[in-house]
């Protein structure tokens, strides 16, 4: 399979207010975080996308010192990036959303750049199932098609999310979303019921708790690195899913043991992402760096048994 | 060492309820748990507690025939064993205790059987922190003096509480408790603070989300097996670390790697526990059923990296 990468989503500003801080505007969006996170992987990347002329030059500069094609952003004149301002509660588990301005996003229609038709991997970020589907439309037999979404399209595009639930291989979704889509009380019978609507594997991403994967037949189960202080949670799921596609990109094919290792690099990533406010973490975290992360999960995780002596 | 493994907690009857089903009164208490779970490996296993003249001929005869030693279980005439009364919520995270009758446990003060003071190892169960107390000083340098609590010990008895924490090398508490203990925000934070307070090793259980072990500069985490369907979380979390210490019963010596070993076979055993109400499934286990979860559980966790294609 070719290297090349699409990712659907956002390009932002953001403010966010946690108990301690709260940041003026900072580059945000879901296109944003997978994006960073999947370049640090020798991937062909394209960032499909819509901004306004508010979109300073030093985050296009940003975003293309790491590689990201953007021939898929929009840049549209007199209108204005997509805004988010949200709070984060006590222990950083909550937030609420406190404004969100759509401006440009509420005119956005993709289009996939001619080059990236062909793409072995696409990711849809989080944004308008609509969007989502109208990028399958233009695009040509890709080996993965990735997913994700929010509470908001559950509640209230269900039937069209229902129709790109059908079309994806691979969902990733956090916990409370997965048991608001299925009505279901535990996260396994979640996960399966998902796996059911059509993707052949089902993230469940569980913050610090960590993240589940399956298949019809295979389950994959990891906790967290243990990170003492979390700054931002924002992005985290994005960087995640960025790291996950960012390292199938480079395999040779696709199966539930790349996936696997996916999981733990983008776990990896997304323990970085969370340490600082933003994209600062993912815009420095080094090959070294994140190479050392990948090597503490290993430890973290690791176990031998010894020979039980049980009674009969 | 030697492979005595000495157990303090209570043995109750319970009477449980969940949205689907109420039991009568059944087999309970944390030392029936612990006991039970460390009974799978070769121990040498005392239970040191107190139960009335109510208490079935039956429930001795079963514990006996699990080969725990019963010498150290005061049967007090004229007097109902402890009983507790709790009832799950819709999705079993959340419990309410309906009824508490102490009965005997009123005046439990624990006897140590001669032949045990000298054990390895020493499990004090969820009781009153003074009859915790009571115990470590009627034995003889142990390898492993092992402590589990509750919120109310931590809300009402905390200064004998932070007494006996000092004295443990490994207590075993879930991830609220050790919030609320510590009034920290965050799990690991907590860990490292209980770890400050006195005990070599933190175990922080997470339920459905695995546990977490620490030492001062070595930590493991792992997830819960995937369980489709639990009936009844009563005695998960001390047939886990009845799992652990009857594991590391069966040791040569005690490690952070032979910890981590024990806790992957307590999350096994207790992944059991939970699938059928009370004691059932686990004095139902086999030594075969227990070795085929653990190979389960290692397939769940185990992943390989392939050699990650980095930008430098």
């Amino acid at each position: 399979m070719n290297n090349k990468l699409l990712v659907l989503g956002t390009i932002a500003y953001d403010s966010i207010e946690t108990p301690n801080i709260k940041t003026g505007k900072i580059l945000g969006g879901c296109a944003t975080y997978i994006g960073l996170a999947a370049s640090m992987f020798k991937t062909n990347c394209c960032i499909v996308s819509i901004v306004g002329e508010d979109f300073e030059k030093s985050h296009i500069d940003l975003l293309e010192s790491k590689r990201l094609d953007l021939s898929g952003v929009e840049i549209v004149d007199n209108e204005k990036t997509f805004y988010w301002k949200g709070k984060y509660h006590e222990n950083l588990n909550k937030r609420t959303t406190l404004e969100t301005q759509l401006n440009v996003l509420a005119k956005f229609y993709p289009k996939i750049p001619k080059n990236f038709v062909d793409s072995s991997i696409i990711m849809l970020g989080n944004v308008d199932p609509n969007i989502q589907l109208a990028v399958l439309d233009q695009i040509e037999q890709p080996k993965l098609i990735v997913m994700d979404t929010m509470n908001f399209w559950i509640e209230s595009y269900r039937d069209k999310l229902n129709d790109l639930i059908k079309k994806v291989d691979l969902i990733s979704i956090n916990d409370e979303e997965a048991l608001q889509l299925t009505s279901c009380q535990s996260i396994i019978e979640a996960a399966y019921k998902i796996q059911n609507m059509g993707p052949k594997y089902v993230i469940i991403k569980k913050g610090e708790h960590g993240a589940i994967l399956i298949s019809k037949d295979r389950v994959f189960s990891i906790p967290s690195l243990p990170i003492k202080k979390i700054s931002d949670p924002t992005g985290a799921g994005d960087s995640f899913i960025g790291g996950v596609v960012g390292y199938l990109s480079q395999c040779q094919n696709i199966s539930f043991d790349l996936i696997k290792g996916g999981v733990v690099v983008g776990t990896s990533i997304a323990s970085y992402t969370v340490q600082e406010f933003g994209t600062k973490a993912l815009e420095e975290i080094t090959a070294n760096q994140l190479e050392q992360r990948i090597n503490d999960f290993k430890h973290l995780t690791k176990f031998e048994i010894i020979k039980t002596n049980l009674h009969e």
